[in-house]
């Protein structure tokens, strides 16, 4: 506060009409340490922020005083000592642990460093993710053109891998044969701390990547098949202490797959947590099924009609189909021992998109 | 699908038992356009993701075939025309509207357009957000031993608004002075497409920014001081088309101010919408207590206890202790017509990190 700088005893009992007479005996300037040292019947002049000198408790408010021709003080009110003084350690106490490991960092977070003057803060390295795509059809230039398809998967989940803290690692392309395979997963598993691996393991390509992952190294392929729909062909394998996980082909197996075993691992590798993810309840506005003896996870649009929220599942033919997933902006969770859910039932929806509100949604 | 491209028409009723006779006339591979024109009673090999030939409609799954000496090709099943086969413009037709304007791109978005052979795509820029911290108090450098005040708002600031997606621009510190404030400010308005300025508008520093603003241009200051605790002396300002805003120097009320004022305006800037927030119900651990005739913003610690939330308030004497902003995990509102909430009843939080479980809350 701006005001005077007082021992706080000399104020008790002061009042407009009778106020206390305090000695002005300088002044304390932001950004110098004050060197005077206050006594009783003394005073100092201190702006907002400024360090109170030694012996003084407690400031009184400029608008609580008026100074005289004198070079007196005149105080119309008390104050209790510690009054409009912030004191040393009134927020943290030396040695307490302000943040702990493991925790992300957020503005506030930065905040509370720059204020205890920290510089610089040891961090965790983030994991190297490598991803390798494998497929003969597929290309990353001109596809269309060639009669081959494009790699959608790796640049979604090399995207996926940077949005929850990976650093991802392009591995590219190998053709469906063994060697190159090998030669790609090797690099990987040199160059990164946890390798992805797309498409390979479906029936029409035997199972080349799982036997090309037992040959790396021990204990190799440990779980190949989940009772999951979409993405039952995801693979998990370590190899020499190094995790390596195989997502299915198809985009959106491969996205579902990523976010219930890849994005978990990451957050580990990193020793923090997710963010909290945005959950509604929504009510159905058709029959939704599942596989019965299989987790499935069905994309769904949530919109808001009359203040209340509908889940409108989008199925579509194939989990290849790439757009139910831009469509979508959730996804619904049907516990393997569950039918479903009726038509105009509430169900729990995870968000990742806004709720579609009217014509323009998705535009403020 | 790996098998062999046929005439739908010439695999009905065919079974085991018996099966159809196709003439092998080819091989379709993958990555080459196929120049066989196939009729009726002809076959050829092809691998997935291999582009069918003209005169096609279905493929039969290799485990259906066999393939026999005399180069003939026996069907054992049949398939429907369009069966095993992906058609162009199956997910997406031609002049189809995939994205709309406004939509933040994530990776199953940037998947799409990869599948579309898109290699670029126009985006919104940026918006540049200037970050000005004002007042004698604040340094940058070594805080404490000078008798000076860390500026904490600037580096937090500038990391909020980067996580919105705005570019920040350091303004630096003013000194509490109409000149050096009118500077950085100009310099402010020419750099960026929003300025923010923190403190000196507090009581102590008179109207200090109010002032300095509306000697910038027209209109100038066009709201000062609004109705939520903290950050009442939030202030909002246009200057010459260009929006400016001043913010309370309380680390605590400019985050506060920033998320409610600040952040909306960067979407409307990039013109898109916020993720949708993650928000909880949970029961009060003790009464928490709004201003009267003020919407209030109480932070709060959500814990699970036994499966079931509860938010305790984490109140502080002064909205500019920084460890309650550290501590809490979400963000109580309260509405300006409501004494508060009772202690044990169940309100919404907002949540912007996880809920806390048990001693090593925070860790997985």
């Amino acid at each position: 506060m701006d005001g005077f700088a007082v021992v706080a005893e000399d104020t008790f009992g002061s009042s407009q009409t009778n106020p206390s007479l305090l000695k002005l005996i300088g002044e304390s300037k932001i950004g110098e340490l004050p060197t005077t040292v206050l006594r009783r019947g003394e005073t100092v002049a201190i702006a907002t922020g400024a360090p109170v000198p030694q012996g003084a408790d407690a400031v009184v408010m400029v608008e609580d005083t008026k100074r005289l021709d004198t070079g007196d003080v005149e105080i119309d009110s008390p104050v209790a000592p510690g009054e409009n003084v912030s004191r040393i350690g009134e927020d943290v106490k030396q040695g307490t642990v302000v943040l702990q490991r493991g925790r992300k960092l957020k503005p506030p977070d930065l905040g509370l460093l720059v204020a205890l003057g920290r510089k610089t803060v040891n961090v965790v390295r983030r994991p190297k993710v490598g991803v390798l795509s494998t497929g003969n059809e597929l290309s990353d230039t001109s596809p269309g053109a060639t009669g081959k398809i494009a790699d959608v998967n790796r640049p979604m989940l090399m995207a996926m891998v940077e949005e929850c803290g990976g650093a991802p690692v392009d591995l590219g392309i190998a053709r469906d044969n063994a060697e190159e395979i090998s030669e790609k997963l090797r690099q990987g598993l040199r160059a990164a701390d946890l390798v992805l691996v797309t498409a390979g393991t479906s029936v029409g390509k035997g199972d080349l990547v799982p036997d090309v992952i037992n040959t790396l190294g021990k204990p190799g392929m440990l779980v190949h098949g989940i009772a999951m729909r979409p993405s039952l062909p995801t693979g998990l394998a370590v190899v020499n202490a190094k995790p390596i996980i195989s997502l299915p082909g198809l985009p959106v197996s491969a996205m579902i797959a990523f976010s219930t075993f890849v994005q978990p691992l990451i957050f580990r590798m990193l020793g923090t947590e997710p963010d909290p993810q945005p959950k509604v309840r929504a009510k159905t506005t058709k029959r939704i099924v599942g596989v019965p003896g299989f987790r499935t996870f069905i994309r769904v649009l949530v919109r808001e009609t009359d203040g209340k929220l509908y889940a409108e599942p989008l199925r579509a033919p194939g989990s290849g189909i790439l757009t139910t997933l831009t469509r979508a902006n959730g996804i619904v969770v049907i516990p393997e021992n569950l039918e479903g859910y009726d038509e105009g039932v509430e169900i729990e929806v995870q968000l990742f998109r806004p709720v579609e509100r009217g014509e323009n949604a998705g535009r403020p």
